[in-house]
């Protein structure tokens, strides 16, 4: 059962507007299934984030997929109820270069507190890197 | 034994521009000592990097940590030499504000190509994050 009025759907509603860390990552979403706990969400890697090679450094993909698993779990919050990353860990697989990319991220476990999540970045079809992720469900 | 024809100690000594992701993180190198394989990194998190509670997002900060320990590391490297990551591992210890942070990153194991790395991220003298990576050395 999806609470409408938490942050992140009043933010999907055009209720909020979107956190700067989501317009930095030029962050749309593109698909969220609350009830299965998956999501798919659209990024742009910008000039701004190259590393001396011209490819996107890796930390900022590391933001990406932080921001792909972390809102397939708030999709389930309710209002009131946070979730902060505890542990991120990121395999990379091929560089990235400046323009879109595609996040998919899943909750894998959700419990009352303690949740696992995963997730996998794209870039012209093609995995750029992935990561596991736990987040603990906090009250306000 | 260091070769300052490297691409990072052109950028250290001012000869080659800082690259994009370096800026946008608003870094300063404060110590840098490759014999020990030891670095000192000062950051900049700016408002663009806010989650929706109003801290950086955990994403910023490993991107972050990401270029404390990859400096650490390729300040070691000859010339012609690069060294991705391939592995990112991250725990969030307590949320960061805008503002300065310093990061401190280590070569923990430095083989022929494979380079095991740690890092740790630090504001008013609190520790915000830790890390270790995983770093594969290549040549052009």
């Amino acid at each position: 059962m999806v609470d409408k009025n938490s942050f992140f759907w009043q933010m999907v509603d055009g209720r909020l507007p979107p956190p700067a860390c989501a317009r930095t990552l030029g962050i749309a979403f593109a698909d969220i299934n609350p009830e299965r706990g998956t999501i798919e969400v659209d990024f742009e890697a910008k000039p701004e984030f190259l590393n001396p090679a011209g490819n996107v450094q890796g930390g900022f993909l590391a933001a990406m997929l932080d921001d792909t698993m972390g809102p397939a779990l708030v999709a389930t919050l309710d209002a009131g109820e946070f979730a902060p990353t505890v542990n991120l860990n990121v395999q990379f697989h091929r560089p990235a270069k400046p323009g879109p990319l595609k996040g998919m991220g899943r909750v894998v476990m959700r419990g009352r507190e303690v949740c696992q999540l995963s997730g996998e970045l794209f870039q012209d079809g093609k995995i750029v890197a992935t990561a596991t992720a736990t987040a603990v469900i906090r009250r306000m």
